[in-house]
């Protein structure tokens, strides 16, 4: 028989088991983060119906579906009924119309799981990738509070992933659509074709954006123009600063002081809530979705690695799944690309292959020691340590070196000599090290040894 | 605009919070185990190449996969390149080839992820479930030992789950070929046909199975049929028992022979692995999938409930990835079908909604005292406590309401009175019980309490 050639396709990101071990880490990492904000798992069907999907996007996202068939369903006319999610805020969207009466609100709801995009292939590009949401639902109405809630979890998700220093950056979406419409650009469309010229401002200079904007295409006066590039430049450097620099954008519309009362609102409570000064500031470029958030918005960037991007956005929208329910459903939230940011952290040597899983390997000695070895992994995994068995035997050379390329950290020798001294060589593969121990106190030494290393990191 | 109906597929499980908690417990309580008896993660595509989950395929499965298009290759010819994956045996055996360089064998992978098929809707039938799969894989050959690993793990698995009694139980499908071919049924097709009328025993019972075999279609004389019977039905009461109607067969073919003496090997092995006699027995009716098994083969009932059917099956199969590479591998391994388990342990009253991962709800008494409650909560999330705030304010009767609907079991009362006299106000929904604590012992009293409930399960 020809062999068919094993391959993935290509935007995937398929790991070999210690990389999985790191990237699993993180995943676990995130969701304790988000359970200790008491947030509730929720996980939605990876196929949705096409119609279901398709509600709310543009031609962009569109084209970029995986539609789902049956063999049965190969062939027919028109638009596959069924599709995979290429986000989780959809999904999220429509869980909450489907069981609004069974949901208490507000309802804080995490979802990690991975999301689909027929994205051209391209490096650092994902066809398949995980994300990791958080979102506080409302019905009817929704504090501004909880927009303040969401930087204390990101602070600590990113605290306890330790991949360096990060700010979380924010603005209001409110406060600058009215800024835009005391300059006269009170058109949606107007103000995002300006802004996306301005995300042009650390490629291209101040000078091009300048030019374009008071150009043809735009005709903006050289005043309005400077105004624009003057805001969006703006950065704090402290709480005091970022009250500071948002006072000294003037009187505005109402729309403008409300979305300045809510981002000061927001910024006042964030040291309520224990985030270090350190660790945020104000960003006026920040935008996201336009047509989607509707006040405060995040993005968070590493320091070190400016190139990375936002390692997690998110913000504040108006209402949830106006086109499932009639309910009036506000939220904030955020999402982590995980796999992206896996893969970018790895790229950049800030992450590395973790150790095994499994903390201990049992050689095999002696064959006729094997119920001996047996008992000893039973009573190793009762006490929690993770074990393996050799069970198929060979030299004792090659399972020392089975267990260094498998990460294995500890390997335990037990031949007849130790059973009838009643104790356990022990070779600890990291320290390149090695030693007795008395039988009964093997679980106990092992234990620190592990619960050290864990606290190590 | 008009609304569009929210709604999953049929055939898929979307869960509430507190189940979606119960069932995440589940796959929290598998995946330790299977650390803990060092088996590796890993992660595969949802997507794969068509070509690549096809090779080995028949008519059946084929019919039952889902392929998927990207917008842009909607309406080609031909079958669709990509396809979502029906289990997760296929992807292993191509990851294996695909990596087979990078891994160390024997290699110990567990993958829990969920898989696709286009079944027909059908209540307890699921086109989208999560497989809990653990293999070991060798290279060129694999002892039986592993054979006998198998079987700890699933009762390490089941004894943790803590949901009833159950049977682990075991044949050998060498051995089974072998005596069919003593009764001069040598062909594998014949022996499946055969093995699908002794199926219905349960059903239509001995004589309706032996008026088959003897008719018109298989033509087997009343003795042949009679011995058939006869060895389907043999089930042992203990470990002894097993050996015992092993040896009572007589003897056979070399090939018979052979998956007797490595049946015999692998029971004699479980007690050393620490299986209790109790958890598993000999019944040779199990066949499972004839084409892919060719050793030993597991299935496990709950005793109390054999309505369910086997909830973790698999076997040892001759040779995992020979549609992708020369290297032989051979392998053994399991898979829990978690979905339908869960469901069906539901349906069945013997599983509940689970208490909510938010162990703490910190009320707003006082809007003013916001920093008091926001740093409370602070300390508790520190100390691993999930805790959710209410930020939003309303009657304290509708924050108690809240909490309870929501599964929360504490509740925190903080106003002036309780800030001056440095005491927090408790109220334990479970209990229905409310006590004062002093500030400073908050933590520990609530951790007390949290261990407790935990280890009462």
């Amino acid at each position: 028989m020809a062999l068919t050639p094993a391959r993935t396709m290509p935007g995937v990101l398929e790991l070999l088991p210690l990389d999985q071990i790191a990237f699993q880490r993180m995943l676990d990492t995130i969701r304790r983060n988000y359970e200790r904000f008491g947030f509730l798992p929720v996980e939605t069907p990876v196929i949705e119906h096409s119609d279901v999907l398709l509600t709310k996007t543009g031609g962009e996202t569109e084209r970029q579906v995986y539609f789902v068939q049956s063999t049965g369903a190969l062939g027919k006319e028109g638009t596959p009924e069924l599709a995979l999610r290429f986000d989780l805020t959809v999904p999220l969207a429509r869980y909450v119309a489907e069981h609004e009466r069974d949901l208490s609100f507000p309802f804080r709801r995490y979802q990690m799981q991975k999301v689909y995009r027929g994205e051209r292939a391209q490096r650092g590009r994902f066809r398949e990738f995980y994300q990791c949401d958080i979102d506080v639902i409302g019905k009817d109405a929704l504090s501004v509070r909880y927009d303040a809630e969401i930087p204390a979890v990101i602070y600590s998700v990113f605290r306890e992933l330790d991949i360096g220093a990060f700010t979380i950056q924010l603005n209001n979406r409110k406060m600058m659509r009215g800024f835009f419409e005391s300059l006269g650009i009170a058109d949606g469309e107007q103000q995002t074709l300006v802004l996306r010229e301005v995300d042009k401002l650390d490629k291209r200079g101040a000078d091009y954006v300048r030019d374009t904007l008071t150009g043809e295409a735009f005709g903006l006066s050289a005043d309005v123009a400077a105004k624009i590039l003057d805001v969006v430049q703006v950065r704090s450097t402290s709480l005091q600063d970022a009250f500071d620099k948002l006072d000294a954008l003037g009187s505005g519309s109402d729309t403008m002081e409300q979305g300045r009362s809510e981002l000061k609102e927001v910024l006042g409570l964030l040291r309520d809530f224990g985030v270090p000064e350190s660790h945020y500031a104000l960003n006026l470029s920040i935008m996201r979705g336009l047509d989607y958030y509707t006040g405060t918005v995040y993005e968070t960037t590493l320091n070190d690695h400016p190139q990375i991007g936002s390692i997690c956005s998110g913000g504040r929208y108006e209402n949830l799944a106006s086109q499932y329910t009639k309910s009036k459903l506000p939220g904030v939230g955020i999402s982590i690309g995980l796999t992206r940011l896996y893969w970018q952290l790895r790229d950049a040597g800030l992450i590395d292959t973790a150790r095994s899983t499994v903390d201990v390997l049992v050689t095999q000695m002696d064959e006729a020691q094997m119920p001996a070895y047996l008992a000893l992994a039973s009573e190793l995994r009762s006490a929690g340590i993770a074990t393996e068995v050799v069970l198929e035997g060979g030299k004792l050379g090659k399972q020392f070196k089975y267990a260094d390329r498998a990460g294995i950290r500890f390997v335990i020798v037990l031949g007849e000599d130790e059973i009838a001294k009643g104790v356990v060589t022990v070779k600890d593969l990291r320290r390149e090290d090695q030693f007795e121990v008395p039988r009964e106190e093997l679980i106990k030494t092992l234990r620190v040894e592990l619960e050290q290393a864990a606290a190590m990191g």
